[in-house]
């Protein structure tokens, strides 16, 4: 049939490690500070390992399974059903997002100082781009500043929602090379940075809906002051930055949206089972209300649409490349964003006073996620992206007549 | 790549005959009566059959091209692109519903006498279930009997909403036969009546949404007043009137989706040509409105999750039959007719006062495809039905837990 | 209590009217035709008059109540119950704005020629403004020329949607009659036609949702070729047209909210009686399903805060004019108008099938309202100048600090 | 005009009030722990008394203001606009609640022992109601006990979301004190505890979404374990709990509604402000862009409705008492609460990164308010008693025709 999973087994085994082992500890890492769980998660990272299921994204060669993005979305989906799901299998962003750039673009040399230990989960890295004081949505807007000084870069600015800064081995910063240069999208280029060296500063971990995080579950505001690095740790060539990025974000964003329907899946499965074990009068279950009916109905048609989508994204972008997708994944990004944000809303409803709590999940997700409507780019932003890429081909046609 | 067509060229080929002789005449059919208009279908029909595109949906032996449920779905969508497209195919509902049916289910004799020229678009028919006095939505309360007299059928009864009886040749009833059968499922019996029988009476065609229409493209309110028939005309066996109709309205149902997507497509194409030509001021057409540029995004996002679903449950029944797929047909029920009313407001609302004329086909749908949302099942007994299947898997899962 | 109705007796009386004279009679006049429906149509006139409720928005010296407009706000949500309750108390739109108009700005020999008959419901009027080459959301852009010749104005132009132009007595039009005036709101003028002018031609009833109507239900498509009209017959001064249409429109709009929601209380009271009477099994009523009492929980918020805003827009109209109660119009124009169209949506879906049929009156609306968020201002041309207002009051607040 | 303010001067004092000494300070409290912030709230309750502003809603001879119901309401939105407001002038929840339950129904000697000091600000209270084992919704299912022996009651039971139970004096608790009666209704009794009451356990504070909270700012988990309190502690009459909490629940509804409205007008002026300074390129602001201004309507349409209800209800509680208002608290209790959850979103959605970071205090309200359609009754709840009574209502007339 259609889609097809190819590996119906493997996602099995990865279905019940997350359910015998991930979900039954996810409470304790969220509620009680992810420094203190590093144990706990390394110990999984290790059952991970013994049972072949590691960095599934991998190459066989890099340590993983060798699944291309197709199959991968089965896995992810899994994955994306606990918060702390993909960070145990070490497939989790904005690590992976790095994984493939420099796994296309970075030096033998980065390769095998950075990349190689980060594959193996020993080394975590952040992504710089962001900027408080320009809109995230338009690219070419940075005011971060490499300048060449012999075989030196000096880069001097101020980033935020570098997610994961705290306690990474290094970032990946998106500054400006060529500020001159008369087309805007080859003014920037990418460059490593290793967090302790001088000039780098971790400013804070951004307080985001009540909570500041720690270490991986944190988003930094970051600084460089007179920061040099050696030429030696670009990323691809001076000047491609923004196409780099390109190449980084579309793919990132399936990522994201393969997260979210495992969220989505799991609080729906969270909103089922409430509907039958709570009664609202003896022998009356919540199943029972047809409003509620209408929210499991709902709820599941369009995270099917949401799965279809996204699984139909992944095969193109495996076909075609990430280039010819770029109409697609705006599409996903903002449907299933939108899809995730109303399935959880509705599951935290059924849930009553306990949905707001935090003895479930479904809290964490509700603050953690709102941002998904917001990062690697608006839903406005797609919507205008997209419409304005539909209205052009129509455009182009209408001429042709 | 995923849901790949299999018959590309094929396709083409409806779409150059909807664009090319369909769309030119259909606002002069549904403007000026469409029984005025049989004689110009008709030569549209021969074109068809001339072009070797008649009837798609039967067997080669028929008469058809032999493609199945998941190849018509392809070409469903184009015809869809017009309200007259499938007529002129001989794919229209009911016609297509009872040809299903009775493929399967009917006798030799009345095959010969009734499908024979039902396939060949020689004579139309219509099926008689829907009474004003009982809810639709409860197929199992059925009013009209029919009791056996000697080697007959006496009928007696009020039918309404029998699409295109005026004009048929003959119609499928659904009445009770055995009243007092304990099992409410098995009470019904399906039985063809020709309308030139003594006893039926076509009261009027309903003025639906201030048209009350005519031959094809009408809805009619039928009595059988002492209809006698002889019990060979019997569909399948007696008391298996509502097992015969599930089989019939699961896939009538998928129908329905296929076109609806066609209209969505039509509508959607209106809609951005719309934005590019019309201006608000010289050189600043309405593509550049940003609230346009999201009703573009969305229908398209929204379009592409319809399409998907309906495909998935094609490739569903074609594989393992209508019955496994029951609650996919449920979701695209509710989901695209209300995709399709969706699209079609936008695409009124961007047309301006010009949207709600009758110069532009749009009126016409958003008249005559309110129905959608409740024929054939309303969206709220759907919902229902399919969350109330969800629980019980989700209840049996938790008690094996 | 808060907006107290002032006549609640008097509201009683109406309603009592409405209720046993008018919606007795109203379908009939719907399905068979306006024109054929007069003579009964002036029985009730007639019985208005005899009943002193006759033009209730008039002056007592113009034969009417003499009601300001918050008190006739309560009179017209009770007309507004039936498609032809305005009608027979001769407050209908188009001629209560050209009621309004002529009563503030037309010369006393207009007044006594046209106006006169027309308070008295000798006569209909009709207004000529939107063309169908220019979008009508942009007044300014108007092709219509009316060129002076002596003492005569020439008038060349193509209008549509000129409401009720079919058996009219007089239309006003706005033409431009100084095409080179730097400033483009003071180019067109208001110009009184009678219909039987030469060079005037109503090319055709506009056929809307299916149906082009007649006589006061219709709406025309006119041209004006050569139209030679006496200068006498301007309306306010030469280059006011701007400026009197905005006197004229903004009333209007509060005219059309009023009236809509005597709709949605009508349907709002159908929808509720149908769920009583309609069961899905024996004893088991419509009422009973909580996506029903979802609705009418939903539609009765709406529906009264509709109100509440409409109160409060026509009290401060009454008291400091229309001009400054500009946003508070725009606010119920698109907001009344969406709750309108959802309201009668949801009556449609409780009806079932019964909804889409013209055997009630909810279908009459469903087509003809949906020109309600397109007419007088589509809801995106409302929705952008308030906001720009908004903004303009917020950035200038935050300069002063 | 139509809901006019009666004390626009005083109104000004409380919004100057607001923006000079609370809006600078609320981050702080917000960011770093309630308790921490004690001395600074207690010089603003100072200052709000030095002003003659404290506590608005007590009689002058209690010390306040003396304002009614609707007058009440126009400071109150102020108040809202920063969610420390009511706490600085002593008329917050749940304490406001429980002052108008104690000054109609508490013994004289329980008003001077526990009411003078809850309305000198001297003191804080809690009230106990909800059960984690029972549904909110129900709320005649309770199992806390109280048990007379002699002339105490014994407590026994389990509650949660009993707000600012941590460092309050004294908590009502609701308590079964008749389990047999055969009238549910009158099961329940209403009973002051003291909190250093031996036998009352402050469990914990319970985590919502991501904050435990502290001191007032906390909804606590408690425990009555054989807590013995005088028979002297009962609120009204024993068997009353259920009718007390009625009178107590109506108002305590409006409050929040008029909290809620406050809470809109303060993030619809953030997105104003946000729209007007953020800027997507050098000289194009948000403001500018369509989907931005869209949002800006619809909010400013809303945030009006929700205003004329709550003042057209408070105007009703005001003069025909709470219980012939029950339609209109349960209408804006599930409409106000759900417009300030769209509002809330998008002034998040406008503020980007920004507005998900605690960098602002949109983020406190999106967490803290999500619970607005839960407590005090779910939407779902309030809909669905609101459309009971409308439809027995609509039944009884038809009856009767």
């Amino acid at each position: 049939m259609s889609f097809v999973n190819p590996n119906p087994d493997l996602t099995d085994s990865y279905k019940k490690f997350i359910n015998e082992h991930i979900i039954p500890i996810e409470l304790d890492v969220l509620n009680h500070g992810f420094r203190k769980s590093l144990p706990k998660l390394q110990a999984m990272r290790n059952l991970a390992k013994e049972q072949g299921l590691f960095a599934p994204h991998l190459s066989k060669e890099e340590g993983g399974l060798g699944l291309n993005l197709f199959e991968f979305a089965f896995i992810s989906e899994e994955l994306g059903r606990s918060p702390i799901g993909h960070y145990v299998f070490n497939c989790q962003a904005p690590d992976i997002g790095n994984m493939e750039l420099m796994h296309q673009f970075a030096s033998d040399a980065l390769k095998s100082t950075y990349l190689t230990p980060l594959q193996k989960g020993e080394i975590r890295s952040c992504f710089a781009m962001t900027e408080p004081e320009n809109p995230g949505s338009n690219p070419v807007h940075l005011s971060t500043l490499a300048i060449r000084d012999g075989d030196h870069f000096v880069i001097n600015g101020h980033k935020w929602f570098t997610s994961s800064a705290d306690g990474a081995h290094f970032t990946i910063v998106m500054a400006v090379t060529d500020p001159h240069n008369p087309n805007p999208y080859q003014r920037a280029s990418m460059i490593l940075v290793p967090l302790d060296n001088q000039g780098f500063e971790l400013v804070r971990n951004i307080p985001i809906m009540g909570d500041a995080g720690e270490d991986y579950m944190s988003h930094g505001e970051v600084k460089f002051n007179n920061c040099r690095v050696p030429i030696e740790n670009l990323i691809g060539n001076e000047g491609e930055g923004f196409a780099l990025a390109q190449e980084r974000l579309g793919p990132g964003r399936i990522h994201h949206c393969m997260r979210w329907i495992g969220i989505c899946e799991r609080a729906f499965q969270m909103m089922c089972e409430r509907a039958i074990y709570r009664e609202l009068n003896p022998g009356k279950p919540l199943a029972g209300q047809q409003t509620i009916q209408n929210w499991i109905a709902e709820s599941y048609a369009s995270i099917k649409a949401s799965r279809l989508m996204v699984l139909d994204t992944a095969m193109k972008i495996q076909e075609l490349g990430a280039k010819s997708a770029k109409e697609d994944i705006s599409t996903i990004k903002f449907y299933v964003s939108n899809v995730l944000m109303e399935v959880l809303d509705r599951a935290i409803q059924v849930h009553g006073a306990l949905g707001i709590s935090d003895d479930t999940v479904l809290s964490f997700w509700y603050r953690h996620e709102r941002g998904a409507r917001i990062y690697d780019g608006p839903d406005e932003v797609h919507k205008s992206v997209l419409a304005r890429r539909i209205l052009k081909n129509v455009g182009e046609q209408m001429k042709s007549h």
